[in-house]
């Protein structure tokens, strides 16, 4: 019997700033595979029974490459076991979450991602100041000085094939903010995910392209609205099944997923 | 004596998605201000004897005014109560947490901002998704189709003036990261908070110019650079004292401004 994956947000670092969720899941988990920046007090709270493997890979060290990491992650599943794959901060932001999906789904291995608080919040907790602001401030830009393709950040930023629009309240005129995308630069094949309700018992989860986006009705808030080439089949890279299933979800209300 | 207030993220709306600490905070509230959007599950988390305030304003309806909310919250606190400002999601993501601050400062009231989930990070679990990959996308950009300045979606993100860059992994190179900043347009005079294991027992947060970021040394990793009008002491309107300190503090490193 394959067992699942927990891929945890462990947060920014206290244990206090752990998810409920994310706490109780590491409390039952039989593997857990971690990253260097997880603290100890966090480790702390994994059951002693538990395999842990440490998977560190950081900056200029000879760590434990991606693909190992993929292939342990695989390997304990096969075993049954309840795994949990603990990255610091949020899973998606900067956390390799999408080429861990991608194996997982090539595997047709149960999963679920645990979403953490990512390191910009935490920050701004800590010095006590906001990310936006209506009167100074009505945009976040998250990004990194390292990547792997060496490109500078301002080139990062102006290209569309390289970045996320993450819309807050995207609604009730999605025409508008369609037109307002395309006038960004963006193509109107773009892939989005349209989701409200985000971690609640009515969850709505719905795959659209942006050319899409004008006709989409009986949108539920709060909603948000996910675009870009993450957002899209092709980086899934699934096996077909769950390929033609995303297809066949494509502009209608789906549950997650991760659970088709 | 005066009591304290809580900023406190809800994070997406599933109460096992409150962090630890703000469940812990819910559970010894003595006064509860709370939004709209926080679903019934974890307001049940909060005390019988606490006294629960609704000030959600959404959009169209006749709410409460965020001045109202202010006066509530100081009024709260004057009395000596443990207050918590209830937020959906994070309270730094388009929460309105600029204004309350100033508010808190300004009077000179503790608080402490307890960060949240933000709706990208749980929207992107929901739909099993990454929001950043290494592949695809090496940024990620906030917006909301709703401002109060009426700007499109475009005219905001290219707007230095309106974004706040949350830089993750900035260092080590610090003048190359300063010189791609200054190419992107922001002036060489943006407010800078340079912030090292935020939420740890170790936190280090320095307040410092785009400027000055070259010269910044000893900066411990994991670290998050945020630049913008929001980090400034313009944006913070605090009291002189306050202002002093931070002043004083500009380059060198800090505890929270919050605590001093």
């Amino acid at each position: 019997m394959t067992g699942k994956v927990f891929i945890v947000g462990a947060g920014p670092g206290a244990a206090d700033l752990l998810t409920v969720k994310a706490a109780s899941v590491l409390r039952t988990a039989e593997a857990v595979l971690h990253d260097d920046l997880v603290p100890q007090e966090i480790l702390d709270l994994v059951s002693a029974k538990a395999e842990m493997i440490p998977v560190g890979k950081r900056c200029g060290s000879h760590g434990v490459t991606q693909q190992q990491i993929n292939r342990l992650m695989v390997s304990y599943a096969r075993q049954g076991k309840a795994v949990v794959r603990l990255k610091a901060g949020d899973p998606a932001i900067f956390g390799r979450l999408g080429e861990e999906l991608e194996v997982l789904r090539e595997e047709e291995i149960p999963f679920e991602v645990v979403p953490g608080v990512t390191a910009a919040a935490a920050a701004a907790a800590a010095a006590s100041l906001t990310l936006t602001d209506r009167r100074a401030a009505s945009a976040l830009v998250v990004l990194t000085a390292h990547n792997c393709h060496g490109q500078t950040l301002v080139k990062t930023l102006l290209d569309p094939e390289q970045t996320t629009y993450a819309i807050y309240m995207p609604g009730p005129h999605y025409g508008a903010t369609a037109q307002q995308l395309l006038q960004m630069g963006l193509d109107a094949s773009t892939p989005c995910a349209l989701v409200s309700n985000a971690s609640r018992t009515n969850e709505q989860v719905r795959f659209l392209l942006l050319s899409e986006l004008p006709s989409v009705t009986g949108v539920v808030t709060p909603a948000v609205l996910l675009v870009g080439r993450v957002a899209g089949p092709g980086m899934m890279a699934t096996p077909t099944l769950l390929l033609e299933k995303i297809h066949e979800s494509i502009g209608s209300t789906t549950q997650n997923p991760a659970y088709q």
